[in-house]
C-alpha cells in the first residue's frame, strides 16, 4: 500500500477481503488464475481513488465495498486483456497469466473479472449514473486500446492521437473511480465534478509517467523489461517528441517504423529519445496535468483527505515503478 | 432471416438499423471490424426470442429495441472472444475477425461490443432483474468457457460436466433473452418463468445440435471444417457418448486424448463416434430438451405467438447449418 493511503488502510483492507471472496469459484483452474492475479498486488489506486473521493460526502463504507471492488476487478480484467493482445510475459515482475495459462484463458479470465464486476455494480440500481459511467468508460478503454493497435508502428501519429488515446485507455478509469465514490454517497455535482477533474488529471500524469519509466526505468524496479513498448510498435509521448525534436529524427523514424528490432537498433532508439530532450519535455506534461489535478482540489472542502490526494498528485510524478 | 420469425420481421429490421448505429465510432478500425461482424449475419436468434417473449405481455417495441440489440451485441462479443481462443480461421462460412485482423484486435473488440451492451442495458435502472440477469450469464458464460478449456482432451469427462458447460456456454443467454424481453414490458413471473425454462430447453437443444452438427454436417452447408471441436479437444455429447459405448472405446480414447490429430486419426475418430449409435442417442437429447421447452410453453397463454415458438422449437432439432 502507498504510505499516503494509510488513513483508509481498513477499508482497503476491506476491498482486499471483497476481491477474494468475489474470485471464489467451484472452478478450480479459474480461481487458481483470479488469486494469481489478485496475490500478484498492484497499488490498489482505483478502489482507493474511490474511497477517498466519498470521504468528501457522508462517507458510507458499506455502500463504498461494492463499487470499490469492481474498479479493481474492472482495472484487472483490463490488464489480463492486455497481457493477451501485448505477449508480455511478465507483469509487476511476475509471470502474467498469459505465460502461466496462454492465451485461451486470459481472454476468458477478463471477461469473467469483468462480468464479475458487473454484478457488484447491479446494487447500485438507485444510482443510474454509476453504471451509465462504467460502460461509457468500458466502451471508451476499448476504443483507446483499438486506436492503439491501429495507430502501431505509425510514425505520422502526433500528441493529440496519443492524448485521446491514454485518456481512453487510463484516465478514464481513474477519474470515474475518483468520481463515483462519492456519487454512490450521494454527493452533489459540486463535490463529483472535481474529483473526476482531479482524477482525470491524476490519471493522464499516470500514464504519461509509465510511458517515460517504459524509456528510462531499472527494469528491476519496474519489474518488466525496458522499451517494451517501442518494441511492440506502441508510439509514446516521448517517442512522438523525439521524432519532432531530435537531430537523428530520420533515422529515429526509421527505427521506430521497424516491425523487428534488434537488440542494437531498440538501444539506438532508446539512446535517439533519451538524448533529445523527449523526456524532460515529457515530464513537464506530467507537471501540467499534476498542476490541473490539484487545482480541481482547491474546488473541493478543505478536510485531511484534500492534503492525502494533494500528496497521491505528487508521487504520480516522481514515482519509479 | 427464419421464417417463423416472420410476425416480427418489421422490429427485427429495427434491431438490425439499431445494431449498424450502436456500433458506429469516428475510429475506422472499429468500425469496419464491428461492421465485418454484423453482416456477417447470423440468425438473429436471441433478439427474435427477446422480442416473442414480450409479446405475452404489454408489448412495446420503443422499450424492447436496446435490450434486443444488446442481446446480439453480448452474443457477438463471445463469438469474437471465441475466435481468440479456439483458433478457427472461419465462421458462418466467412473469415472472422480474428483470420482478418488478428488476436489484438478480436480481444478489445470483443470487450468494445460487450461495453456497447451494457450502455444500451443501462437505459433499464428500473428494471434491475434485466441487468442481474445479465451481469450473472456473463459470468457464467465466462465459467463455462474456462471449464471447457479446462476440460480440453480429458476423456474422463461425463455427461453432467458437458451440460454444466453448455448450460453456461450457450442456455443460459437463450434463456434470458426469452425471459426479458416480457421482464421489460413489466410481465409477472407467472409469464417470465415459463419463458426462461422455454429458453433454456431451446438453448441446450440449440447446442446439443450444434455439437452434433460438428460432427455429422454437411461443410460448406456448416460454414466450417468438421471436426474442429474434436480437433481442439473440446468433448462434446456424441463423443462423450461413444466413449462410453462404441465396440472400439479404447481406441477412441487414445485418438480422443491426442493433442495433434492427423487427417487419418481425425476420421478414424468420428467414424467410430458415429458408428458407435452415439449420434442417434444424442439427437434424443435435443428431443427431451425440445419436449421440456413446449412443455414450458403450455403454461403461457394461448396467442398466435405460443405457435411460434412452437415451430421455433421444432426448428432447433431439425436444423442443418
Amino acid at each position: 500500500m502507498l504510505e499516503f493511503f494509510e488513513d483508509i488502510a481498513k477499508e482497503l483492507q476491506m476491498v482486499e477481503k471483497e476481491l477474494s471472496v468475489v474470485v471464489e469459484t467451484p472452478n478450480p483452474l479459474l480461481t487458481e488464475t483470479s488469486m494469481h492475479l489478485l496475490n500478484a498486488g498492484g497499488k490498489r489506486l482505483r478502489p482507493a481513488l474511490c474511497l477517498l473521493g466519498a470521504k468528501f460526502y457522508k462517507f458510507d463504507l458499506q455502500r463504498l465495498l461494492p463499487l470499490a471492488t469492481a474498479l479493481e476487478l474492472i482495472h484487472m480484467a483490463t490488464l489480463v486483456h492486455d497481457d493477451v493482445v501485448d505477449a508480455s510475459l511478465t507483469r509487476r515482475g511476475n509471470p502474467t497469466v498469459k505465460a502461466m495459462w496462454g492465451n485461451k484463458i486470459s481472454t476468458h479470465i477478463g471477461s469473467y473479472l469483468f462480468g464479475k464486476s458487473l454484478i457488484l455494480l447491479a446494487r447500485y440500481e438507485t444510482t443510474p449514473l454509476i453504471s451509465i459511467a462504467l460502460a461509457d468508460t468500458s466502451v471508451n478503454m476499448g476504443e483507446g486500446e483499438i486506436q492503439q493497435i491501429a495507430a502501431s508502428f505509425d510514425v505520422k501519429q502526433n500528441l493529440k492521437d496519443y492524448l485521446y488515446r491514454i485518456n481512453r485507455k487510463t484516465a478514464m478509469l481513474i477519474a470515474s473511480s475518483t468520481q463515483l465514490g462519492a456519487v454512490a454517497c450521494g454527493a452533489p455535482k459540486s463535490i463529483y465534478y472535481p474529483l473526476y477533474r482531479y482524477g482525470h488529471g491524476v490519471g493522464m500524469a499516470f500514464q504519461i509517467t509509465d510511458d517515460i519509466l517504459d524509456m528510462v526505468a531499472d527494469q528491476r524496479e519496474l519489474g518488466k523489461p525496458i522499451g517494451s513498448d517501442l518494441r511492440q510498435g506502441i508510439i509514446t509521448l516521448p517517442v512522438i517528441y523525439a521524432l519532432g525534436s531530435a537531430r537523428q529524427k530520420d533515422r529515429l523514424k526509421e527505427l521506430v517504423a521497424k516491425h523487428e528490432k534488434d537488440e542494437d537498433e531498440m538501444q539506438e532508439a532508446i539512446s535517439i529519445i533519451t538524448g533529445s530532450g523527449a523526456i524532460e519535455h515529457s515530464f513537464e506534461l506530467v507537471g501540467k496535468y499534476i498542476g490541473k489535478a490539484k487545482q480541481a482540489l482547491r474546488e473541493l472542502p478543505d478536510i485531511p483527505t484534500r492534503l492525502t490526494l494533494n500528496l497521491a498528485a505528487d508521487f504520480v510524478g516522481i514515482r519509479k515503478y
